[in-house]
């Protein structure tokens, strides 16, 4: 069975942030596959990953790392389907280094780079669904509710000073 | 007659660089519509944009913005389509105040962001057409050949030596 | 009973940083509204807050917000009142992206920044009653007799070795 | 013959800059003072100035300088004011070092920061008459009527490809 | 009796950062005096203690500061005494607004700035003995003293694997 | 001919950097090949020519690239041959970008990181004929050679003020 | 009996990330000397370590510091040996000034410099491995056996859900 | 004929900026020496200079230097003297870099550091002369009066309009 996000990430410790992103598409009722795959320990199996993720019916990969952060980037050298980036938030330089790597792509080859860490991971995960919205209505009016709910949620509460 | 990417900039300014995401949607056939919409200076005009789009049949929103940049975040607030975002190069901090106004969105509302300046907006209009492609085999087809067409001319001059 | 400052902020996770505000508005007996209004989340909401605050009597706001920091900006867009801008310490950068979300602003809307985190609440809570001050000859009195307790409690103990 | 308004600068050089703010001003008819007043060279002067302000008739300061810019600190040191501070972009850090050496006051005294270099001068200009407008509603109008010619404007030009 | 070297600092909780100027010139034998001095909150103070440093015996004055720090700059405003700065490292950029107010003075006016932090502290004490031994050859010799023991210090346990 | 030294870089348009690595070999008479291979452009290029550099008898790799940079890391992700990374001034951010996407590579892959620009291209082909010379003594004299030549040069002229 | 590999480290407070390169050697079979040797404290020892260290059989050096870390580069200037560095993280600003006082080094003197913390030491060790591999086929071979373990390693746990 | 004050620098290009010192102390009427002095390139001199300078008369030494920049630091190494430094201008990094390796010192080992540029070329000959006046009350005489010139020359044009 085909799945239309993929989510992978340069290492097992990137999950805990990455997670979040599996938690939207969840949330939204879309499935996806999870794999580590580290642009420098596994090249071959990115460049593998890449290459065949549209052929086994993948719509959207969303690819989260740290540091010198390549995975995004060099995932969208092989492939044509949307590629969304997370910088994970790494030890020294708090995800700047992260950030700044994935972001800074030259023209011709396309990464959408989320923010930081865990809000960054749910976005890519909103994103891949709003994607996938597009072309897919019942989706879409699933997105909107989760917006809506999350609008409610905001306005149910107003006062800031009870119940932190 | 809908077109699927809206393209907007907070300046008239802004279109040296946004010029680059109409210049690569053109390349591949997309249709586009193009207008200045301000964040601080034409809020309403911003939230009437972001409300109605879908309805007018756009599929993508492509905005860019400089310095305190929340043209995509609130423009994101207000529809449930893809929004990227251009940070534009600023006057004093080159940028890294763009960036980071545009990318470090907080979890529940997302903008998938692009490099700074004229390599992020041709990014723009090229993740744009990527995601129409995820529903359009056509327009895939010519992503796919302006790619190929991409890794030719690096492939056809080698020898950086020659030609500068 | 109407009230002439606002303390706005774009989730409630803000409120231990902007109590700071409050409580300096307490200090000098100016009072306020607090409320949770989140930019990205309910910007409608925002622009019904910022378009009608001058008519319910608000004279400053302040806005407080973290990240991609667009809740004081927005605000200005809307309003024709002096806004105030603290920058909340956010996870990854510490309050620079806040910092620079809010203050890098474009010229023709402003917002008037403080300080990231608990020192700059503090200060636009002083701030607002300064400006409120500007037309109120006793609050006027009320300030200076804080800055001068202000300024005895340092002259009071001036060795810094005893009574850490 | 009282005005509402000063301007003061660290040196002759910030003038470019800081004429943004007095042109702000000139366009509302608020009328103002213009004087070089340098935190390092001359201390008296600026302590001085900053404890008779509010004896004059000046109700709010605006005092922009580059690189450690101690000048709109030390004057909201001696004022129950509001000031208003301009980071002026510097050589070497094209104003960073400038906008955090203003902002990061600390708890007690604050500093009202406007955006780096001309737009955070010409919002200086205006903030400064917004603070004012807070009793003064003929003031007020004509800012409502300011701002809403400027948001005219961007909406007569709606094109940016036309014109630029 | 005067004292040739004055450690101020621009709040109680600098003490903890700034005792290692003090334990340095314990440790050279050099007097001093330390003493709370707040640009901000005590600026006639600040005003009053520069002034008058030299006529009291003061030779070299140590100030450290954090995030704004207007401090070591003011102080060196009032007196041709040379002054030394100290950035104290501040809560959310850890020390880098503080470097900046404090080194980046205009010329004219000089701050010798040590390191963010305790090291910085410790170096303010050296430089100012090394700044005294200018023109006493006892203290020269302590110094010298200091730095072959320092030296010896690490000559004596070369191996980093054992004692940590 | 099998050469020892193989020069890569991701544009044409790095080529003005990358030369002064070729000069510096030039000078010590290495041999190099030049070639344009972009990460992102020709990934497939990219693996073949580093997963090949070892038996065509290359024995150190330099890598230029600006921006997300990351051709350096992932040229070693497909060699167990020495990579040296050259970071490429960007129009942004100056080469930050290009430095941090080269040079935080995780454990378990190296690039040793050379300064941005110019002087670490310089510097790339130096450090290239080094490693080279750790087993040929002649090379090691010309590199002893031209250190001492350098100094000489220095040594030659102590007076900054004559000939500029 | 001579070894290899020479790393030094400018305190022994910086062995907790120095140990990583020597782990990684250990991994790899090739001897190694460990010493402090302190840029500022010892800059005797520094020179006569780095003059003498060719004679004594050493190939390869790598240094390790932090803050103003000027040990790899003054070692450097005096050796022909390539020198790698490693900028440990600093206290106040994570490693950031330990990276560009290392890796910014002038055209004519070169340091290959790692990542900030363990993992640029753990790479300090690798690379002078296949430094030293360049002219030693069986520490080549090694190389790659741990570098194919190293990918043996991820691909045998590709799920991140599994054994966190 | 011994001179009190010298100034030292990596390279000739640093001069345009080092002589802002030189003209200072030249205004001053105290004399002193100018060299070329590499740390990288002349290490050797670097330590004699620095080893003799007290021997030599010297009291204050200035070094400047820039990216990379090891001179100051390296020179406090080897003498008690004070040393001054100034960060020079890099290209790619504005001087940050010359500046954190320049200030970031470790405890122990000081160098007075000024501002990138001009600026601090011309704040270290001042503040080379506040030293120098610690023992010499007719210096003290002069640059009190340098001040008050200074101090004049700013009162003297108070209206930045006039004669930019």
């Amino acid at each position: 069975m085909t799945v239309p996000v993929g989510i992978i990430m340069g290492s097992k410790s990137d999950w805990p942030t990455m997670q979040h992103a599996a938690d939207m598409l969840d949330k939204l009722g879309v499935a996806y596959e999870v794999k580590v795959v580290s642009a420098h320990r596994t090249p071959d199996l990115l460049f593998d990953y890449a290459k065949t993720a549209q052929a086994r019916g993948i719509k959207v990969i969303i690819a989260g790392a740290g540091g010198a952060a390549h995975l995004p980037g060099m995932c969208a050298s092989q492939t044509s389907l949307p590629v969304l980036g997370v910088p994970v938030k790494s030890r020294a330089l708090s995800g700047l280094d992260s950030l700044l790597s994935i972001v800074q792509m030259p023209g011709g080859v396309a990464v959408g780079t989320l923010a930081i860490g865990d809000a960054g991971a749910k976005n890519a995960g909103l994103l891949a669904a709003q994607i996938l919205a597009t072309s897919d209505n019942e989706l879409l009016a699933k997105i909107d509710a989760f917006r809506a709910a999350q609008t409610e949620s905001v306005l149910a509460e107003p006062d800031p000073r009870t119940a932190l």
